[in-house]
């Protein structure tokens, strides 16, 4: 990976990737990404919140609006899925040109086991009128974007909403949340990119039309040029990491490593099926042999592991790995360009150095 | 801040940054930096420690070495010290020209509880020799850097690594270690840069001569020029930083905030001192103000609390902070170039738009 021929990177853009975490990619021999090596997208700031004040509003074209406190929920039954999470700008920094936003490498992702309520739970207790078309998630984070002052907020459709999946999560990795993970309370959307499980949640709304916020109608969503309105982004698309093998220079995170048989080892995921393929070529890109798929996870929506033994010989020699799911949909050779950078699934590239 | 008059950040400084975590600034708030949101600098990969395994060795100009198991460590006394932990390089990357290497801005910190046993308890174990100097620490993760291939590892003279507040720590915020803390034992040096508290510790040798491995003589060493060897880094050099106060636009970060009276709050540390004073200008420098201090932490290496009631009127200003410590020490308006840009604590500017 060289930054020669592309445009350097300024400091705003340096900002947003000091305080947005990306997953180290060894944290890949993980299957539970342990806590703080989890990525972190914050749109504004991480808020303060007073949990003894906190009360959950569930309103909008509902029976009975409700007030629920942190304790009412986690009196209520409760699940926990292992869920993959990953960022629909992840990969943006690997676009020519680069859309100016969060600069994601490939790391913005993680897969955790979140404990909570199912939201189709509390919305029966509220009662959904007839007519409600989507749900409003209004987070307590604020910020300008686009030149509007907004809190953090995105809607999902009503279908989408009452999947008993879509949890009320006040719990990650079995423990209470962390305040860069949506303390108190977040939505968690399996399957969806995480910007559908808006953190500090303050508001479930019931609506009746479509929600039209910054978050749905400008952002998010893939688009051609700047006039394209583009089409909304939702699941996540296929994509596999390696954990890179040998050891790293540091500086350039340059691989080195010595002849002989690696096991290439990582994960591979999908919002929309099972992955059924995961494929290395140790030749970039040229030749494909398959990869021996882990186990099938235990949720749907969390990373498969699979595994891949390289005969290592001197030289350097570009692997990269590409993942197929029960649809399929697989990674592309070359990024599609947007204008928002979102979903860049091109297969990742890690240049080793065997000597 | 702007990036306009300096050359961009390149891929590879950009992969430093996505894997080494930056501090958000408003986990300034918390006296006790959260799991996650503590400051991370990873040499080379997060090793994967089988801990089952693990044996620390203690060795050495030494009359008996010792093979420690985890649970031997945790069966000795221990205490536990809130210490401010910062990366030497804090700061870096708003030098210029910036010199290449992990482009920190000035989130490279963090104050956690440490606990572990002080290292001088292990070392009367192992019977210290006549004549020893130094105290060298190995660490388990290997990389390339500067073309030497290498285990991270730092001495320290052997009056500091007997000093009671010298911990060989195994858990940090109550918890065990996280991996990318150090899983399952790090040296913890209070008041000294991160540089000097290894991580993933494999061996203690007590030295008859200095170490000059390269993370001695070649980096961590305040050099004017490439030729000039400089002076090594010890100590954390005073620092304040504030938490930006209003909201953030998200691409740039730059603060928006209301007219009337904003609470500024921050952190301040010194490793060479208690912190006796910090002050705040609303004018870019022109004009300093006392800021009221918080009680003395309660460990000497721990940061100390500071507020100060800004009166805001609509307009642009740029805010900053100044800590001095009871040595007299305190922070440059300006930075001190040097060849690796370590201790850049030029007092931290945060631009502010009053409408």
């Amino acid at each position: 990976m060289t930054g020669a021929d592309r445009e350097g990177i300024s400091l705003e853009e340096l900002a947003l990737a000091a305080r947005n975490h990306a997953m180290p990619y060894e944290a890949l021999r993980y299957d539970v990404t342990p806590v703080g090596l989890h990525y972190l997208l914050i749109h504004y700031d991480i808020p303060d919140v007073d949990v003894s004040a906190f009360r959950l509003s569930v309103g909008g074209h509902v029976e009975t609006p409700l007030e629920l406190t942190l304790d009412a929920l986690r009196a209520m039954p409760s699940t926990t899925l292992a869920v993959t999470m990953e960022c629909a700008g992840n990969g943006r920094a690997l676009l020519e040109p680069r859309p100016v936003s969060q600069p994601w490498l490939l790391g913005a992702v993680g897969n955790a086991e979140w404990t909570g309520v199912p939201l189709r739970d509390v919305l029966a207790g509220a009662g959904v009128r007839e007519g409600a078309l989507e749900v409003l998630f209004t987070g307590r984070d604020r910020g300008v974007e686009g030149d509007i002052e907004q809190a953090y907020e995105r809607s999902l459709p009503l279908d989408e909403a009452m999947r008993e999946d879509v949890l009320l999560a006040f719990e990650m990795n079995w423990g209470s949340l962390l305040p860069q993970h949506g303390f108190p309370l977040r939505i968690l959307v399996p399957g969806w990119y995480g910007m559908a499980s808006v953190k500090w949640l303050e508001r479930v709304t019931v609506l009746a039309e479509p929600f039209e916020g910054y978050q749905m109608a400008t952002s998010y969503r893939m688009r051609e040029d700047p006039d394209d309105p583009g089409e909304p982004i939702t699941r996540i698309f296929p994509r596999s990491l390696m954990i890179p093998p040998g050891i790293p220079e540091f500086a350039t995170r340059a691989r080195i490593a010595e002849p002989g048989t690696h096991r290439l080892e990582g994960r591979a995921w999908s919002g929309f099926g099972r992955i059924e393929r995961v494929e290395v070529s140790t030749d970039d890109g040229v030749t494909w042999a398959d990869a021996v798929l882990g186990p099938e996870p235990a949720s749907a929506f969390g990373w498969r592991a699979w595994s891949f033994d390289w005969r290592a010989e001197p030289g350097e020699h570009v692997l990269c790995c590409r993942a197929t799911d029960s649809t399929g949909l697989t990674q592309p050779r070359e990024p599609e360009w947007n204008v928002g950078g979102y979903r860049n699934t091109a297969v990742q590239r890690v240049t080793v150095l065997v000597r």
